[in-house]
């Protein structure tokens, strides 16, 4: 028997899915369980463990011996072993998800040198490649017979033109230190792709699509000819939209005022302003800063219920209420790339796509975009299509009104059937 | 007789005019003279003397005793003695341009305590405000019966809606220390909408432009109904597009990346990377970077000359070429805003005009937005009226092909004569 487990490691989270890989139908793994804990740094984390094709019971419990990514690892192939009884000899490979590959471009089996690599980036990702490096060493400790192999994040970007990567810097210095746009989302987007060309019933290399994958990160990607041109995160994950805890494009000497001892403010007199470090500089810029910063909740839905989410009953937002505030500011962000995006793409867009956390449950923020982009052509928004997107069946739903040549439209994205189907299809990995 | 001096000055230039205001017609100040002085550090100073409506021989000439603002504004006001025998008690007014005006909102003559609080903005534009305060100190000691009266680059950006001020950041911070998006260029954008409605024969405030000011600064400026309601600079010029020498928009923590010690590039390890001074990275990204880091020349005709300017030949611009690069760069991060301001305006723009040094000379450029921004319904470009702005009569140049509803023009925009107007129509200066 042949098992993939596909591990999805957050900041402060994990996901795991296992599947069944079948030699005559690798394109097709077949999902066995999912599992995901949560509240890993905050004690006790929460541990979900559900069936799909195998008879166990599903858990739902508070674990106090879970206190990082490792003993969350080892918590769920312990319970992987009690409660479904899985031979964990059985599991040949572990995908884990790895935000930034640097110039890894396609999945890489963990190796002393990869696996070093991959350590030495984690600084350019540090809400992401951290926490994932401790599952892989766990697993390589704990399950020493299966391959971990790590898919990254950076790897659908890996061919943006030169012009949209290069920053207007000194090419010397950027090229010593990797300093470009990578672009981040990747296995989302190759998903999504995958998922629009079989909805549409096109080939995914004739697919023009603008992407948007919304959650505690978000960004957005311009998709042509299944190739990714354009996306909004950069040599992070910080720039472009402001996320959960992220403060998105900013100008880039913000940090340096924001951090100065000058009581007035916007000053760097020489005896007031100190040297900024990067680690406090990340931590304040991809921690402390997006949403919850601007309402004091991660949660959008928090948000979306107390905002007045109508961007017609005050164009110039002067609200004082922060969680309209904050709402708007996503939705101007959104906008701008999607204005952008279509432009980059010529007009020429087969559908518009909302995934990720928000993206797939926040049928407000559908709305205020769909409301905006329909001078371009695409679908107004049907409000009980977009209403319904839980109860729907399959992975795409049309949420459009079909009076628009652009389909509007949303996607239940999965990074780890995504990873578990790469893995299943690489014949390099099951010689 | 009632003059009025407009000082425009740049991080080494200093560009005067000298205009004759009368009380029956002050919308309408005449054009005297112009100056212009260049090299300002790099002696010997380059001297220029253009009459206009005064009987003086024109000049050109070096000079070795200017070494700074002050002492170049000191040799423009010994010329206009002697070589034009204007009599410096008429000069009533000296409208200065100051780039970053932070809570001022509309021109202010200069006090004690309006001097003090544009020189503490002065950390936030270190390639403008420090040289329009040298030589507002200048003006105060050499012409004390005159008012030096600062007008602003960010005020007419005042209006901008909350949520596109706001940036994703804590808020206490953000009031505490004036961290929000200003824009700049505001008395060019100012220049081209009273322009553009009068050639449009239009009401300034019924006007939708997507305005684009590219000069060795770059901005874009999306106006609705005569409003500025988004503009690519932000807290400080860096923002946005790139310029002759500055970065534009990056992701934020690039700089500290840039700056490591690391020698093998993206570390930020706590033992090689090292703390980051605003003023190094204002220097890094102000100064050295932008198309002359790319390509070694900051004069941008020089770049088209050798770029292969048709974005058709290779759209994932795999090229070698710095001058190509540095050219797709431009076109990729103009088109960027055009799509994002396009959808802002929700379709509906009367014109995109080109404007400053770069957006009035270079045909190149504007074919190459042209015939991306076709598809949006903008007209396209003519190449005979195009090729030939320089020769045309008049502010405004209509350079489309008259087969879209949406017109592409040429704004010869003039710093100088906007503030002129605006301080020869300002009753409350005139009391």
């Amino acid at each position: 028997m042949s098992l993939v487990l596909a591990v999805n490691a957050g900041s402060s989270s994990l996901k795991i899915s296992l599947f069944h890989r079948f030699a005559d139908n690798p394109a097709n793994p077949v999902l066995l369980l999912s599992s995901s804990i949560s509240s890993i740094f905050a004690p006790p984390a929460k541990f979900k463990f559900s069936s799909v094709a195998l008879r166990h019971r599903s858990l739902n419990e508070k674990v106090d011996s879970i206190h990082d990514h490792a003993s969350a690892f080892t918590h769920f192939l312990h319970r992987l072993k009690e409660e479904a009884s899985v031979d964990l000899m059985d599991i040949k490979h572990i995908a884990h998800r790895v935000v930034h590959g640097g110039n890894y471009t396609s999945p890489v089996i963990i190796s002393e040198e990869s696996y070093h690599y991959i350590k030495r980036l984690s600084d350019l990702a540090p809400l992401h490649n951290g926490s994932a490096l401790s599952v892989i060493e766990s697993a390589i400790r704990t399950l020493p017979h299966a391959k971990s192999i790590a898919f990254f994040d950076s790897a659908f970007h890996k061919d943006l033109p030169t012009h949209v990567a290069t920053y207007a810097i000194n090419q010397q210095v950027a090229q010593e230190r990797g300093l470009k746009k990578y672009g981040f989302h990747g296995l989302s987007y190759a998903f999504i792709l995958r998922a629009v060309a079989a909805h549409l019933n096109k080939p995914p290399d004739t697919l023009n699509i603008i992407a948007l994958h919304i959650g505690s990160g978000a960004s957005m990607c311009a998709i042509h000819n299944g190739q990714s041109i354009d996306t909004s995160m950069g040599l992070t994950p910080l720039s472009g939209l402001p996320g959960a805890t992220r403060a998105g494009d900013i100008d880039a000497s913000l940090i340096f005022h924001y951090t100065s001892r000058s009581p007035a403010g916007m000053s760097h007199d020489p005896s007031i302003s100190k040297d900024v470090k990067v680690t406090e500089a990340e931590d304040i810029l991809n921690f402390k800063s997006g949403w919850k910063a601007l309402t004091g909740t991660a949660d959008f839905k928090e948000i979306t219920e107390k905002a007045d989410t109508s961007p017609l009953s005050d164009p110039m937002c002067r609200t004082a209420d922060p969680n309209t505030l904050a709402f708007r500011i996503m939705l101007d962000r959104i906008l701008h790339f999607a204005g952008a995006y279509h432009l980059a793409l010529h007009g020429d867009v087969d559908a518009l796509v909302f995934a990720g956390g928000v993206g797939e449950r926040s049928a407000e923020l559908r709305r205020a975009v769909g409301e905006s982009v329909g001078c371009l052509g695409f679908a107004g928004i049907d409000e009980r299509k977009n209403s319904q997107v839980d109860d729907e069946e399959g992975v795409i739903v049309d949420i459009g009104r079909g009076d628009g040549k652009k389909r509007m439209l949303v996607c239940h994205t999965d990074e780890q059937l995504e990873m578990a189907r790469e893995c299943s299809l690489a014949n390099e990995f099951w010689v």
